[in-house]
């Protein structure tokens, strides 16, 4: 009796971490021994470990450039690219698992149809329907560490799909929450999350912890992590912690509860979006459904388009402005010059543009920030494009070659280096 | 009714022919491409084709290299070296289906899992159990060219297994079974089964026709097939077609019907087995279980033993002389100096040895063919060191260096470049 007490105590009791380590640290067969041995580290804190994995360096982009090669131009099918862009993921998850056999340690690695992740069937960008955990609790349960292919899953159709691009941390992060883990450690090239980007001012400081909210606006506007695992984890609230793989720094952690760490500051960050490009669409004949007549066809041809902006009409006419990235811009405005629905008079495309932005959930309610913000802009003599706004976020649109003078005035401004 | 009559003739009532192509005909964009024609040509005929590939070029070998540096020399574990191993074939296969593709004809590939292909658990050698054709069958009669993963499958635990070296031919001729094809198709670089070595006489002839246990005796000699694919043919009486992938010429029909097409000779080939070592076991106390004794820690070390022949005993003493491969001596030695349960005196090894053979369903009842054999070798001073036989083959072991002279003396003693 008292060892099979024992055995349940210790079966399925111990707290789960999830980690995620990014295609960058698992380069070659050197830096995935070195994580291995990052992994065995954490494994010894008594904690059931689930390692997601990306693919190793650039063998995704590797695999994209033989399909467009064998293709010839025309666009390879999109199951097809999933089953080939998953096997980069299964890769990386096998070797893992030796590296750790290696070393003594028992592991196993599950592809993301064995680890139970059920998608959509919509090839390249499927979204995740449902985790069954069963045999990844199993392998827990008999004392292994479980490596988990990320950015993949299975359709109910039996075909391999993906999560879109840097979709791992996805995988991680809805994990984390099937499992209920204590919270989802993703390791990066970077480690952790500034106030901007440290290559732009000297004076850019990485953050304890910052909302859900905050680094969603700040993910969405560039800052590198996938804005998709952010919301789930905000859905979820499981926090998640961001840290380099290669030291032993102390990284971010995103989380949803009250900020315990340092005194809360109203503006907590600034992103900064550098290939914008924006196309207006002048004279436009001002009736219903001008806006649906010209975004469906971008849409149709899979173009996103971000910040939107239409003008007071004026004697019936009025113009449209949307922003693309730069390598959508000619696509964008022929798919806009096409399109029949709408008259218009002219479309005039602008490029080298970037979005600056302050984000920061101490904003709500405080409008004098959008005021300092733009007067801040004006005294570095920074003329301001377009703006747009959330609840937490004021977006300006400048030109490219201003984005570090924007930068620098707003990080000064808003005394950002500062802690309290 | 007549439509649906006529739907129900061309539904699943088109011949089946399975295709398979080497990893040396795939190994880059240019030459899947080139593949991807050939294919398309052979769908012209109105039947259902099947296609089998490879990995690319010297994609597995990389994978296996990757392996050993992360388990930095520890043998890498064997489920996770299949799952590895496995990714090479899924690579080859979707980007395939994705070339047929671009070429307008619709096309679907199948990992091993997906095409039913269900295995023991014995990873890195598993056999295959049972193919459930559903799904192949599925997209078949929706007049779909189906590329299959070759070298895979599916235990019942969920990993996935891969079949061994070499045995994606072994999935090629398995699922010509399983569709109850009209005959399996190996495409690979040399352009059939030869009288012999091309490069050891330049009276090597092709043969046209070649009968299962011939090839099977010429494919665990040397020849470039592998022999569990020549065995399935047998024993399920599939017709193996083998031919270049690179030109258009005829290729050689293995089967296991009467020779229709050039009168049966007596001997068919010559098979060179070039990297043969012997072990001789010395003053062995002859008792019994002294075979079993000596060979089963070999086979616990997983080294294969070829040629085996016991001298008689002379005064309760005997000598026994196995063969292996050139790559395995060393170890081999050690392992019978190592064991305890033979008794001997000493034991000695000899290396850069070769087996030469003559094969042809012809020399059963006919004890001449070994004479002329021996007298041949005699006449052309190549001295024999060892003999066995089965029914339609016999085997010489001599020096390495007297490959091409014995060759050469046995192909003109044969008359093998005449085809009557």
């Amino acid at each position: 009796m008292t060892s099979e007490l024992d055995a349940s105590l210790t079966r399925g009791t111990r707290p789960v971490v999830v980690q995620k380590y990014g295609g960058s640290s698992l380069a070659n067969a050197e830096l995935i021994h070195n994580v291995a041995q990052r992994i065995i580290h954490r494994k010894g804190d008594r904690v059931d470990v689930v390692v997601v994995v990306s693919a190793m360096g650039d063998s995704t982009d590797k695999l994209i450039a033989l399909a467009h090669a064998v293709t010839k131009g025309s666009k390879p099918d999109a199951r097809e690219m999933d089953t080939l862009k998953s096997t980069g993921e299964l890769v990386s998850s096998t070797l893992m698992a030796m590296a750790l056999k290696s070393h003594g340690y028992d592991a196993i690695s599950l592809s993301g149809p064995q680890a139970g992740i059920k998608t959509d069937t919509v090839h390249g960008s499927a979204r995740i329907a449902d985790i069954n955990t069963r045999r990844l609790r199993d392998e827990l349960d008999q004392g292994r560490i479980v490596i988990v292919a990320g950015f993949q899953g299975l359709a109910d159709s039996g075909d391999i799909t993906t999560l879109g691009r840097g979709a791992s941390d996805t995988t991680a992060v809805a994990l984390a929450v099937a499992t209920s883990a204590e919270r989802c450690e993703i390791y990066t090239d970077v480690d952790g999350i500034y106030t901007t980007d440290p290559r732009l001012t000297s004076k850019a400081r990485k953050l304890a912890e910052i909302s859900f909210l905050e680094m969603l606006e700040m993910a969405v506007l560039g800052a590198k992590m996938n804005p998709r695992s952010i919301e789930l984890g905000l859905v979820y609230d499981m926090p998640i912690y961001v840290a380099s793989s290669f030291s032993d720094e102390p990284g971010t952690l995103i989380h949803g509860g009250e900020y315990t760490m340092e005194v809360r500051k109203a503006v907590t960050g600034i992103a900064v979006d550098r290939n914008v490009a924006k196309i207006t669409v002048r004279g436009v004949i001002d009736r219903p459904g001008v806006a649906a007549g010209l975004l469906q066809p971008l849409a149709d041809e899979g173009i996103s388009v971000d910040v939107i902006v239409q003008n007071a009409s004026s004697e019936g006419t009025t113009d449209f402005t949307f922003t693309v990235t730069g390598a959508d811009v000619q696509r964008a405005s022929d798919v806009v010059r096409a399109q029949t629905r709408v008259e218009f008079a002219e479309v005039v495309t602008g490029t080298d543009l970037a979005k600056v932005s302050i984000v920061g959930t101490g904003m709500e309610n405080a409008p004098g920030y959008a005021a300092r913000m733009f007067s801040t802009l004006a005294e570095a003599g920074i003329n301001i494009d377009m703006i747009t706004t959330s609840e937490i976020r004021i977006t300006t649109l400048i030109k490219r070659d201003e984005i570090q003078n924007a930068v620098q005035a707003l990080h000064d401004a808003f005394e950002l280096e500062k802690t309290d």
